[in-house]
């Protein structure tokens, strides 16, 4: 959970309508975070920068661990030998790979030399990105959700932003089981990281895949975001906002159901509306999944 | 201003309480932009990927010149050959620099290489940000602009905002005058892509510096946006939504003005309020900026 250092406390001036007032406010904190990864090649111990993300500070080592399970640069977690924390930057993280993990530099320096953008970091090429939307990996399609449920998120995950709270200034993430249960939360600045900590920490759990679980986040449904539910092998996905035309496409070629505008006790089903217990039998929805 | 071909429509079911009926709905278009450059090296023609980008499809070449205006790879006007389409898809764009142009090739491998991750696309280093935190460029300090022109902003830019209003999926980022007139608009799912869109237009027409301008955007004020202002010598920067700690940071080092909030006759001014008509005089923000 968010720790009272993700918030900092600053002096400003609120206006009303003409009336101005000096005051204080608490503010979301952002700062760098440099992420590396320490390898042995031939027998050498060598270590790289891969990445620097605005972030909040707290769960950097499962930011870090999210972000290169994501990036498909870790996959099993015996991948991983051990994190470090360099003592003079509370900025920086060192994720060190186990003996014999391999990887290919060259693509990496590829791989990140195309992708310095948002978004689709990681993505070496357009063709990658639509290799991915026509061979997504196929969603666990056994689990169910009920229509309840879903209505339930948004006011769990309102209650459990704390510094959302304070600041009205961080994106969150959450995971819930299918009875609608919260499990964790994560916030952030950034909505990929709030996504990269919550998957990270499960990841650094040994509970990857979360085939069981639900993906409810603050914030809009992007490609990016969808993505990094499907590489985590979660078979639906919820955002309080609106999806893109990319998300929805990529849900549909990973079976992933995709749900968007959910709150006030209504919500849009995009995709494989077949895992919602209740109507979703027989409506056209069904046949767009 | 965007075009129809912004919004794609699309099959879905909605879901009220427990009723569920099919229909259709707009969404946002959400597709991947690869960014190339080509420059002569020792008399070869050579081509160079720079970035791929997901962005609502339009006004690609303003998000192209844009972004690399921010990135430090483009200039003066004078360093724009042309810009190329290639025909057999619209998802990529190429800036040919003019001949004579220098930049690093090693540096801007480097460049790119660790800053794959969203937020500070561009910034090398940890140590690059501080050093811009230290010695940002000063904004002009003789624009003012009314309080009454920043309470007429939200409600000029929803106006503006077309896609916004199909969609509800899609950021915006608008220039105003100090009158407080509206001047141009660009909407993105990308926040920072609406951004690069409205400064590389400008760019594009001989108007940067925008030393007279107000930037206000749609959403949450990050370190990075106000990075992009700052690049632009833009004064006042204006957010709907909140600022985060190293944005502040960020404008008071470039004693630029930053507003957030900005909505319902209210909004909080972090620095430099000494550019606010009225009674900013005497109030204690003057001395925070």
């Amino acid at each position: 959970m968010p720790s009272a250092s993700n918030t900092s406390c600053i002096e400003l001036c609120r206006v009303q309508g003409d009336r101005v007032a000096p005051d204080r406010d608490k503010v979301a904190v952002e700062e760098p975070l440099e992420i590396q990864i320490g390898f042995e090649r031939k027998g050498v111990a060598a270590i790289r920068s891969i990445s620097v993300t605005m972030r909040t500070p707290g769960n950097d080592e499962e930011l870090a661990t999210g972000f290169l399970f994501g990036e498909g640069l870790l996959n099993r977690r015996s991948e991983l030998a051990r994190i470090e924390r360099n003592e003079g930057s509370s900025n920086q993280v060192r994720i060190h790979l186990a003996a014999g993990v391999r990887f290919d530099l060259k693509h990496l320096e590829r791989h990140f030399y195309t992708t310095s953008s948002c978004g689709i970091c990681g993505k070496a090429s357009l063709e990658a990105v639509h290799r991915l939307l026509l061979t997504g990996p196929h969603a666990n399609s056994s689990l169910r959700l009920s229509v309840a449920a879903v209505h339930s998120l948004p006011s769990q995950l309102r209650r459990a932003q704390q510094v959302f709270a304070d600041t009205g200034g961080l994106h969150a993430a959450a995971l819930f089981d299918t009875h609608g249960n919260l499990l964790a939360v994560r916030e952030d600045v950034g909505r990929h990281n709030a996504v990269d900590k919550l998957i990270g920490a499960a990841w650094l759990n040994g509970r990857v895949p979360l085939e069981n679980r639900v993906l409810f986040v603050s914030g809009r449904a992007s490609f990016e975001l969808v993505q990094k539910a499907a590489r985590a092998d979660i078979p639906i996905f919820a955002a309080v906002g609106a999806p893109s035309s990319l998300a929805i496409e990529l849900a549909r070629a990973c079976d992933l159901t995709l749900l968007g505008f959910v709150r006030d006790r209504r919500f849009n089903v995009y995709s494989a509306s077949y895992r919602l217990d209740g109507q979703f039998e027989n409506s056209e929805a069904t046949s767009m999944a």
